[in-house]
């Protein structure tokens, strides 16, 4: 079995989010996908070890912000690198009411959800939700699982024609990886030379996690 | 609510195949997602009234092919404008076998699946597989649903700076779309000097079949 067959499945880019007995929350997601048209619904997959999980499971209901590709990057590390159950995440990242539920503020779009359904798995909770509301917000594109991968994290993907290029001619550079989310910095100072404060920007750690490769 | 917010969910161009007695049969879908990662499962969304859906659940098993910008556009339209209970529709398209599974020939990879669960809804099964075998076909983007509606139809999206040019600049030129796939003809031949013998490229569906717009 190859696995990398896996990752050519395309996915986009969400926060699924939640209320926590009135304490907004919730995490970063791919798994999304609308299953019945009338009513709508729409399902998503969620760790067990997520907070969030725990957050739906007693509330009955979770919103989905479809991220774009002028959402902020440093949501998806709030989002996906750091717990709800000891961090306010929404302090972080600005929020949106809508129908009712709280929402990225720069997502493209957002849809509102009711548990009808679920299905549980060893590792993961599928959810079913009936839409009860949604709308766009903004005009972007929505950002890909793919384009996250390739675009902001600067890398090229492999059948770009910059890719040999980089691999063969140009001299390995020292590469200087982010232990927490792997964000991998290409920026043009220096590593080293970075100022002591810099962050990390997709999940906002000090310049000491990040190790060199 | 809006929901042309339900459009800003990311996916992909999948074939959902499987053995109805021996048969090779399968259908068009775009909702499939990995749910776990050890073991692998992947769940993909079918609608009741799809002959393949009835084939899965009598044989337990599916295989997805994740299609790529280079795989054959009509093969789109071959799985997902007929109904497998009438058509061999690998008559058609290549296919191969692969992990004891029907899968199409010019796929980007494959996935074969044993069906270890399932949620029902009201129009569709969400089967969840456990993955038996998975390989990539060949180099190639995987296509996702944006692409195929954005380039393989030739229309420009909303947020493309061509957009209002042809909307409001160019003069409006008479539309014939497809009406069994509605996909839209925009070759430099004008329609009705298309020779009688030309088909779909989607569907494969014959040129008495367009309907002017």
């Amino acid at each position: 079995m190859n696995k990398n067959a896996f990752r050519q499945l395309s996915y986009g880019v969400y926060v699924v989010s939640t209320w926590d007995n009135g304490r907004p929350t919730g995490c970063t997601a791919n798994s999304a996908m609308q299953i019945t048209s009338e009513p709508a619904t729409i399902a998503v997959s969620i760790n067990h070890d997520n907070y969030t999980n725990k957050c739906i499971q007693e509330s009955g209901r979770f919103a989905i912000s479809i991220l774009g590709e002028k959402s902020a990057p440093s949501t998806i590390g709030v989002f996906g690198f750091k717990s709800g159950r000891d961090n306010n995440k929404f302090d972080e990242v600005e929020m949106a009411v809508k129908g009712y539920m709280p929402v990225i503020a720069d997502a493209c779009a957002y849809i509102t959800c009711e548990v009808v359904d679920k299905m549980e798995t060893s590792t993961h909770t599928v959810f079913l939700g009936k839409v009860l509301d949604a709308d766009i917000l903004k005009e972007d594109d929505p950002m890909t699982y793919a384009y996250y991968h390739n675009v902001i994290k600067g890398k090229s993907p492999k059948n770009a024609p910059t890719y040999i290029a980089e691999e063969s001619a140009v001299p390995a550079k020292e590469k200087y990886v982010c232990s927490v989310c792997g964000y991998e910095y290409d920026g043009e100072i220096p590593f080293e030379e970075l100022a002591e404060d810099y962050i990390c920007p997709i999940c906002k750690q000090p310049k000491s996690v990040f190790v060199k490769q």
